[in-house]
């Protein structure tokens, strides 16, 4: 069996941004790019590009530079833009309310198919033209509709159960707004959103500003 | 003049971590520390954890580990907490909203003394007892006072404009939920929350998860 190649993880985590700038030069009619042009537009040095899109196989030509709308789909095949991933919230509070509005996901395809509480005052609101179920309802609810992607919005002090019981229910990715560090199965995928600790950081930084 | 070490920003990243954690052990009345210990909690290795620590001095001891108190005390002072830094939102959309109701600013010791928009209906909006002002506002405000830290929550078009107008009023940190590369000074210390790229790198490794 031909086994694919493994693109590590920088390299994956830099695709979306080579996503959009390759979208906006197709926008603008361009055909072929070079490293060096993608590299200022994207603010990665040239050597750095031509390192990551040759895991896609000889999409560059020297001098020609690359096929735009190629390698375009080539990225949009590896981030998996033609499937449609479903997706649930579980925790209705400013954060969860906050992605269910602000996340554009018809756009990037994905769709949002429930949104999940506990607290009865939020039960029943309708966000996003979903309404919010009780958090009792979330196993009944992933026996019968296979979802692809858990939003786990919720405090601190539910969300490791709140993982536990969407990895045991199926799901396979996590999008982890809370500030628990998760322990899930090596199968899972785990992708954080920590704000407070960004925010930690942009202070650390501005403090040290002069020494960095 | 004695130049202060330049603390690499990796280390400085995991910061925060090291910080909740130590605050937990104090709490449940832990003295001293390993960094075995330490690491078990939090996910790092022991080696790791002494090469990042050792850059605050001696403050390890073979066979005794770390004075929590002390190593605690020493990264708030770096991390800034005890210096109060004032911040305004710009862009009171569903994420400056959010933002506005998510942040524990007061315990993280942030100020949130201003919120902009450019919407009519949304001028005049009370949020977290801050009446949100017309961004046309947003300089005469900043005339007349300092604020540490701009959060950036506008649409990809206006954001831009919005951090050179900052800048050029004297904001050093810029908090940016936008999904624009922003162009800022060399003095200017950015940290970007990118959710649609978080997004989009939780899809791929799922599309990839078998072989990464």
């Amino acid at each position: 069996m031909k086994r694919k190649k493994k693109i590590p993880r920088p390299v994956i985590r830099r695709l979306p941004k080579y996503h959009r700038y390759l979208k906006e030069f197709l926008i603008d009619d361009v055909d072929r790019i070079s490293s060096k042009k993608l590299g200022v537009r994207s603010g990665f040095t040239a050597n750095q590009i031509r390192q990551d899109l040759n895991w896609f196989g000889e999409l560059g030509q020297p001098g020609l530079g690359y096929n735009v709308k190629e390698l375009l789909n080539k990225i949009s095949r590896i981030l998996g833009l033609g499937e449609k991933y479903k997706m649930i919230i579980i925790g209705a509070g400013n954060v969860g309310q906050a992605i269910a509005s602000y996340i554009d996901f018809q756009v990037l395809n994905f769709k949002l198919v429930g949104i999940f509480d506990a607290n009865p005052k939020i039960i029943g609101l309708k966000i996003q033209d979903i309404t919010v179920e009780g958090i009792d309802q979330l196993v009944s609810f992933l026996k019968v509709t296979p979802i692809d992607i858990g939003i786990i919005c919720t405090t601190t002090n539910n969300a490791q159960m709140v993982a536990d019981t969407l990895v045991d229910n199926g799901i396979i990715g996590i999008w982890n707004f809370s500030s628990v560090d998760l322990e899930v199965e090596e199968e899972t995928v785990l992708e954080n959103v920590n704000l407070n600790q960004s925010l930690l950081t942009l202070r650390c930084l501005m403090n040290h500003r002069t020494y960095l």
